[in-house]
């Protein structure tokens, strides 16, 4: 749960970040700016800012906004009957983040989950993503990522969005942002 | 045709103008950077410059590059199998871009196509994109689309990139760009 001050500021920062990063876009975007906490009520330290620049039946793309280290926890995109699951390219535009998947373990990784979430983070392959840098996530493979200091954008390419579907490793997830307006 | 020159040219400008235009790159995208003359040896006037960023079986996500003024000719994605033709997201990035598709034409068109290609335009219904501006092509959809006085760099993400199928409705068009080394 966040306050409606801290979803209005969380999208102000996103929003004011999104154009510094050079991507064109236009007022109507901020429209299909959320943001996810994951139900984890620690926004600035885990969840993301979420940009929607489409979404249909055939593809998604996305900017994800992270505050500088912001965490996002591990979790893959299922298959659903025929479909695979979600194919995801991640692109830095701007900033600096840090991608882990199955494979060798880093002995020494950039990232640093919060300690709460770390038990959580099973794998530990590590790449790091700079501007231009870019990764292709196959469906349904375990994934999670922290921005590096500055923060960071990210564009999500992606095949056809099933973020409801989603599975997290950590129990106290949920996709649900709910924002109390006391 | 185009010469080597002339290829090397518009890969040149291509560059320049996807990093003026915000597109974050690094030197290794250049090697993915397209010249597409389309068999018509006037690439100034007809055809573009593609920077693909990735390609999968599941989605597309290219820079589509364009000078002043550049037309590209009338095509469509079309059904393969149990593929119902590529869907194309085209979103601009930088400078102004008319595209066409069918529906109520416009009487009064920005564009201006070369007068030898014209008689292949066959749709007329006009949106105009400026930058964060975007449009969704449905797959085996007719359209076509030319540069504003600037040129322009306009995102094409799409579901699975198939254009070695592209049809064309002018029938001087290859897809295949032959570079003469002479």
């Amino acid at each position: 749960m966040i306050t409606r001050r801290e979803y209005d500021d969380a999208r102000r920062f996103a929003w004011d970040l999104v154009r510094q990063s050079g991507i064109a876009v236009q007022d109507a975007d901020f429209e299909n700016l959320e943001v996810a906490d994951l139900g984890l009520s620690e926004l600035p330290v885990t969840g993301a800012q979420i940009l929607t620049l489409a979404s249909t039946q055939f593809l998604g793309v996305k900017a994800l906004v992270l505050r500088p280290n912001q965490f996002f926890p591990q979790h893959r995109h299922p298959p659903l009957g025929d479909y695979p699951g979600k194919q995801e390219i991640f692109r830095v535009q701007w900033g600096e983040a840090y991608l882990y998947l199955p494979g060798d373990p880093e002995s020494h990784p950039r990232a640093n989950p919060p300690s709460h979430r770390k038990p959580f983070c099973t794998v530990w392959h590590e790449v790091i993503l700079r501007p231009g840098g870019q990764l292709i996530c196959p469906p349904n493979t375990w994934h999670w990522f922290q921005a590096g200091a500055q923060g960071a954008v990210i564009w999500s390419f992606s095949s056809q969005v099933t973020d409801a579907q989603d599975q997290f490793t950590d129990p106290q997830v949920v996709r649900k942002t709910v924002i109390a307006d006391t």
